[in-house]
């Protein structure tokens, strides 16, 4: 039985003209975060400095402040706030992402050593901290408005759904909605509140807060369902881990439990021994990739993705038409479809 | 070269009488505080609970929580926010232990099992950005206060301490002036703003805000730097640590920095020898704090700490007397002499 194939449509011409249009639409707007965003990890302090110069330099796709720009232009924002927090948005995901790294032990994120290989866990809990607090301070440092608790929320939020799925390593008693749970958590919630900030700053009505709100949640949820999905079917070159690496660290996502739940006794059995034995080599890891595959739950799970994705483009058809609400419809399609 | 004696008067009967003051006039809001902690201690998340219930069992002395109702009975606050705010400040303090356990992978904290050698660091990665994050939190949902940026920009400098005490380990070429910055950073400032936060809640004016602020300061200083020097004279039995652990984990305190400054060219020798080698078996650390107390440097950095300690008490006197001035002003004593 051999690794399934990946399909990697990132080149597909389609996908590569929303990345255009987005940057035509809010580029220079994210020119203006990304100058924050280095503003703030400068620090005099050496192992601060040096760790804030590696992270400006490692960006991600950025698409917590691009949702955060789009959304700012979709209702018509016309103050300047959106940049300050676009930033805080971005800084609170990625402490997230180095102390998630420290939980995971992961030796690589982007590409390149995580903050913990590169500086060892102490300095990297530090810097963790540093990000997660400087994004809180530069918040209300700026003065008060009623998105800031909604932030912090969203960040408590966060760091339990990581606590839950922590705790919950290779627990195969995991139910369906026990991961909706998390995945909400984990990165759901952050969308959400990424795509509602603007109604705050801009005051706007609470319908037009809860369907922006339900927008990024929704998409969020398709996000990391796809995220989930592309985990059995990527390569060690294209996303830096191998297939399967999530089982490795003990995260049971939704392709799994629907083969636990859907597939035959013996994909079960199999999986089970896999999990009481801890036998995460690179051969079992392909064979638990493969099963998903061929009993049609990878396809399942995208389905279930796709399904959120389509949620998320309904709540945008209360607003009037615009370039934005365009671009922003087809986030959910350029989310779903980025690998497969 | 025995190891020097710790004259411990924890039990001396005056340290005791202050303690029964404190109980008398605060030990109501004292009690509303532990109540407010326990409470958001609590969740429907097993390992979040299971440690939550964990903290709130091995509770502190809680100098935090008391200076900040000291201060708001000494300035005459008659508003309900100080017991929110003394448990959001104490929870600051909380949090940082669970990461400072992690960075220095001690065993021990409050002579239990610290949090990450119980539950392991990745858990208690987490569960420190859980009560960091609540603690923000819990202020925010609160609706605004003035004192919010203040707390956020402590908590920040706290963080960047512990982050250039970390960078600085087992640097011997630290000066003086960087240590006083790294006490005020990690100690200092919290207590500053634990006194100064009844101001703000208050709406008090600039200079009773300022004289609240400099008291918390110089008391911070005066009792990091007590912590300092009990380090080296403190054994096991009492403090939980052998005496001399703090240069084992890299830190470099003003005792050492004097003896690097003033001691023979044979103690200075010796101190080099030891951390290029670092050679931190008991036996070696045991020869390290008589070297510093034979020197005369402890007790030259007793009366560093007392002059900070003078300090503070100096910052009381513009109020009017009251038995919260009384005790406030014995607290500088209480902290420099609880172990000497």
């Amino acid at each position: 039985m051999g690794p399934p194939k990946l399909r990697v449509l990132a080149k597909n011409p389609e996908l590569a003209r929303i990345g255009q249009r987005v940057q035509s639409l809010v580029g220079e707007d994210l020119q203006r975060v990304e100058a924050t965003i280095a503003t703030h990890l400068r620090s005099p302090y050496a192992p601060v400095a040096e760790m804030g110069a590696y992270l400006a330099a490692s960006r991600g796709k950025r698409l917590r402040p691009i949702l955060v720009l789009l959304c700012s232009r979709l209702i018509g924002y016309e103050g300047q706030k959106h940049i300050l927090y676009a930033a805080v948005l971005e800084f609170i995901h990625t402490a997230t992402l180095i102390h998630d790294d420290i939980v995971d032990q992961a030796l690589l994120r982007r590409g390149r050593a995580s903050l913990t290989s590169r500086w060892g866990p102490e300095l990297a809990v530090l810097m963790g901290d540093r990000v997660f607090i400087n994004a809180m301070h530069l918040a209300v440092k700026d003065g008060w408005n009623d998105v800031i608790p909604v932030i912090s929320d969203t960040t408590l939020s966060l760091i339990e759904g990581e606590l839950i799925q922590s705790h919950r390593k290779w627990d195969l008693t995991l139910q369906p909605e026990d991961n909706l749970e998390i995945v909400k958590r984990k990165t759901a919630h952050l969308f959400s509140t990424c795509c509602s900030t603007p109604a705050y700053l801009s005051g706007a009505p609470q319908d037009v807060r809860e369907s922006l709100a339900a927008f990024g949640l929704n998409l969020g949820i398709a996000f990391q369902m796809v995220d989930d999905c592309l985990d059995f079917i990527s390569d060690e070159a294209t996303l830096g881990k191998p297939a399967g690496h999530d089982l490795k660290e003990g995260k049971i996502t939704l392709p799994l439990l629907l083969l636990l739940e859907r597939g035959t006794p013996d994909d079960k059995a199999f999986l089970e021994a896999v999990v009481a034995a801890r036998r995460f080599d690179p051969e079992t890891l392909r064979e638990v990739a493969a099963r998903v595959v061929e009993s049609g739950m990878l396809e399942e799970a995208q389905r279930i993705a796709s399904s959120y994705a389509d949620e998320a483009r309904a709540h945008l058809r209360g607003f009037p038409e615009s370039p934005y609400r365009e671009v922003l419809a087809l986030m959910p399609e350029y989310i779903i479809r980025r690998h497969f």
